[in-house]
C-alpha cells in the first residue's frame, strides 16, 4: 500500500441510556499507551510463525517509532454524536495499527465515566462511592473503570489499587463475613470499633436490619460517644431501602446520634436513587457497584474510527464512507469541532464541525444540522463565540489529576443548557455543520453515488 | 480478629439473558493471580499512608504466603445457581482478601464463556469469529474475554495478542478505511488480491455491496482463479443482512464461485443469527463483536463469596448469612457438588449440593430443592450415578489449552437434557440439597431468626 499519510476521527454516533452527552475520558491511557508503542521479540515471532507477513514488513514493526500526531478533547468534557474526539494523522499503516488500541480505551473510559455523571446527577450532590470491582469486567475494567467513575463524579473507590495509582480515597464498609465470623453481631461490631475507633461504618444488614443491626450499631456508638469518639454511620446492602433506612433514621436519632450517616448499597443506579431520594428516603452515602462499573443498563460505548483524509501527492484528499444505512455516512476532511456561547455569557448553545482550515470565528455562518437523518435545513448562527474542543496532544498531557478532570467536567457541563442535561428524554445539543464542511460531504455524496 | 480458618464459597443466583446454566471460566487466571499473590514495597507504602495500618498488620502482609487450599469446578463445566464454582479455605484473614480477585476473575470469563455459548448455539455450528476488541470494557476485558469466548464455542478472534497468548487463530478481514484509502474499490480488492492470494475475504459495503461491492470482488475472484487460486470469499458489514446475502449469494453462485463463502458481521448478538438462520439467509460465518464481548444484554454475572465455615477450637463451625430477601440466604458448610446420571448413560438428570462429609454414593436420597424461594417438597432420589464436580486445584491446574476445555464444555453440555439447553424460555434443571445440607440449613435458619 502506498506510504502516504492519513487522518483518522474518533467519533459516536449514539449515547448510551437516550442520554445526549458523553463524558470523554481516556485519554491519559491513550497517550501512555502511544508513548509505549512497540512489537517484542516474541510478538514478531510470533507474527513471522503465522506466515501471513514478509520480513520487510517485520523489521518496519521491529523499529517502529510513531510518527503520528494526535488532537484529542480534554478529558471531561461532555461531547456529543459525530463529532470528533481524537484525531490521528500519520503513515497510513501506523494510523491504522492504532484502531483497536485507542477505541478501546475511548470507549471503555468514556461509557463509564458518562454512566457516573448520570449517577452522580441522580444523587443531587451525595457522595457517591464506586463499589464495582467484583463485578467487574476483568481487572482492568475494575480499575480503569474507578479512574472513570471519579471523572464523572464518584469522590471514592472501595478499589484499593485504583485509589492508589490514582490518588482517589479509599472508602468501604466491613464484609458481612466480619459480622459472621465472630460469635454474635454486637461481638463483631464492638471488635471493628476497637480498631477504627474513628472509622466506625457499620454494616447492619446480615442477620436483621432493624430487629438486630442498628439496635446493636447503636449501643457500640453510646460505647464510642462515652470514650470521646464521633460515631460514622451504618450501611444497609440488602431489602426495601427506603422503608428501611427512614426507620433507621428515627432509631439512630431518638437514640442520640443525628449524626450518625446512612450509607445504601445493593445494585444502585441512577434509576434507584432518583426513587429513593423522591420517597425521601435519608440516605446520606450511596455506594454503587455493578451498575456503574459495567454501565449495564446501556454496556457498549460504539466509538469508531474512521479514515477522514490521506494525502496523495502533496494534497489532502478527504475521504468518506457510504454504507446502506445512511446514519453510518461519515464526515470527511481534516476537521475542528467549536463550541459556541453567546459573547460574554457561559452558556453554549451548539457546537459546529467544521474543516479544520475554515474560518469559524464570530462571523455569520450558515450551518446545517450533523445528523444525516436530520432534514438538513440551513440555520444561520450569528453573535457568538468559537472555542475549538480539539487541542494538539502530547506525551505532557498526561499528568492530570482525576480530581481536577472532575471539577473541570463539572465546569462544562454547567456551561450547557439544562433540559441538555436530564437524565430522561434530554433536548438535543445543536452540532451543526459549518458550510465547507458541509459542501464537502454533499459533494463527496453525489461523487460516490453516482459511481 | 481471632486467627481461625474460614470456608468461602463463590456461587451465583441468577443466570445471565434467562438462561439455565452458566459456562463455567477464569480458573487460570485464578490460579496464576494466586501463585503471585504478594504485596510490593509500594503497595505497603500506599497503604501505611493511609494512618488506618498498624506496622504489625503491614508486617504480616509484606510477608504474607498463601496457605489456602482452593477447590473448583473445572473450567467449561455448565454450572446452576446456588452451587459453589470454587471454595477457598484457609486463615480468614487470607481468604478474605482474595474475594475480589477471584470474583473479578470468575463472574467477567464466565459471563463472558457463557454469552459465547448462547451464540454459538444460535449459529448451530458455523464458524463464530470473536470481533469484540474495540468495543470491550478496557484492555483486559478485550484479551480474557477473547479466551472465555473460545471456551464458550468461538474458533478464531481478530485480537492478535489474545490469539498469541491462547494459542487461538487469529482472524479478520481488511478494514474500510483500507477500500477507501484506494482511488477505486477494485484497485483496493486488487492490491489485497495481489497480498494474500489464498486469504482472500473482501470486505464488499465500503460504498454499495451489490452495486459495486460483490461485483469487484467477482473480478478480482475471476483475476485469482486464472492464476490457479481459490477466492475465500466477502464480509458483509452492513445493512440488511438477510437480503444482502441472498442476493450476494446468487450473484457468487451465477459467476461460477459456490465455494465462496460469505461472513457477516455488525452487531450480532443470538437473536439475530437465529432471526438471519430462519430466514435462510446463506451466511457461512458469524463476527460478532460489542454483543459478545460485553454480554451487552445482560453485562454482569452476580457470582458472589460468601463464608461458609469458620474452625473454632478445632471444630468447623458453619456459618450462614440470613437477608431481608429470602433469596439471598445462603448455604453453610463446606461442601461438595454432585452431578447425578442414571447408571450407565450419559445423560444428567439432576445436581445435588451436600456437605463434604455426606455420603451421595448411590443410595437413595432424601433431597430437597436448592431454590430457598421454591416450596422445598421434598424428593427421593434413586438408581443414579453421583460424580463430584469441586476438585482440588493446583498450580498445575492452569496448563489446559482453550479449545481442550472447548471441546470437554461440548461434551458435558450434551450430556444435560435437551429442554435445558434452550436459548429462550429453557427447562429448569434440577439442583437439590442433601439430607444433611437441609437439615443444617433449616436448623440454623430457626436458631438465627430465633435470636
Amino acid at each position: 500500500m502506498p506510504p502516504t499519510r492519513a487522518t483518522f476521527d474518533v467519533f459516536f454516533r449514539q449515547v448510551p441510556d437516550q442520554g445526549s452527552f458523553v463524558v470523554a475520558a481516556g485519554l491519559q491511557q491513550v497517550v501512555q499507551a502511544l508513548n509505549n508503542f512497540h512489537f517484542d521479540e516474541d510478538d514478531l515471532a510470533y507474527l513471522r510463525s503465522l506466515d501471513l507477513y514478509n520480513e520487510r514488513f517485520l523489521t518496519m514493526l521491529r523499529t517502529i517509532k510513531l510518527d503520528c500526531t494526535v488532537q484529542a478533547v480534554p478529558e471531561g468534557l461532555p461531547v456529543f454524536p459525530r463529532e470528533p474526539l481524537m484525531t490521528v494523522t500519520g503513515p497510513i499503516a501506523q494510523a491504522q495499527m492504532l484502531e483497536t488500541l485507542i477505541l478501546n480505551i475511548l470507549n471503555h473510559q468514556s461509557l463509564i465515566a458518562t454512566k457516573s455523571r448520570r449517577i452522580n446527577f441522580a444523587a443531587a450532590g451525595r457522595p457517591v462511592m464506586e463499589f464495582g470491582a467484583r463485578r467487574a469486567q476483568g481487572p482492568d475494567s475494575a480499575v480503569y473503570g474507578t479512574r472513570a467513575a471519579v471523572i464523572g463524579g464518584c469522590g471514592s473507590t472501595s478499589n484499593v489499587l485504583a485509589a492508589k495509582m490514582f490518588g482517589i480515597p479509599a472508602a468501604g464498609t466491613m464484609a458481612h463475613s466480619w459480622v459472621e465470623s465472630f460469635n454474635s453481631e454486637l461481638d463483631a461490631f464492638r471488635a471493628w470499633a476497637r480498631m477504627y475507633p474513628d472509622n466506625s461504618a457499620l454494616l447492619v444488614d446480615t442477620y436483621d436490619v432493624l430487629g438486630s443491626g442498628v439496635p446493636h450499631a447503636i449501643t457500640v456508638f453510646k460505647e464510642l460517644a462515652a470514650a470521646g469518639h464521633q460515631p460514622v454511620g451504618i450501611r444497609i446492602d440488602s431489602g426495601d431501602i427506603t422503608a428501611l433506612a427512614k426507620a433507621a433514621r428515627a432509631m439512630l436519632d431518638a437514640a442520640g446520634f443525628p449524626e450518625a450517616k446512612i450509607t445504601a448499597s445493593n445494585a444502585l443506579n441512577e434509576q434507584i436513587i432518583t426513587s429513593l431520594l423522591q420517597e425521601s428516603a435519608p440516605i446520606d452515602n450511596f455506594g454503587v457497584g455493578e451498575e456503574l462499573i459495567t454501565s449495564s443498563s446501556a454496556p457498549v460505548l460504539s466509538g469508531v474510527y474512521k479514515l477522514a483524509a490521506i494525502e496523495q501527492d502533496g494534497q489532502v484528499v478527504p475521504k468518506m464512507k457510504l454504507s446502506a444505512s445512511k446514519a453510518k455516512v461519515t464526515l470527511p476532511g481534516r476537521k475542528q469541532v467549536y463550541r459556541l456561547y453567546r459573547p460574554g455569557a457561559h452558556t453554549a448553545f451548539a457546537d459546529v464541525i467544521a474543516l479544520a482550515d475554515e474560518a469559524v470565528a464570530g462571523q455569520p455562518l450558515t450551518a446545517v444540522n450533523s445528523d444525516p437523518l436530520s432534514t438538513h435545513k440551513e440555520v444561520t448562527l450569528t453573535d457568538y463565540e468559537a472555542r475549538p474542543l480539539l487541542q494538539s496532544v502530547t506525551s505532557a498531557a498526561s499528568v492530570d489529576d482525576v480530581f481536577a478532570i472532575q471539577h473541570r467536567s463539572q465546569t462544562w457541563l454547567r456551561e450547557l443548557p439544562a433540559p441538555v442535561l436530564r437524565l430522561v428524554n434530554p433536548d438535543t445539543y445543536h452540532v451543526y455543520l459549518a458550510p465547507q464542511l458541509a459542501q464537502l460531504q454533499a459533494g463527496l455524496l453525489r461523487e460516490l453515488r453516482g459511481n
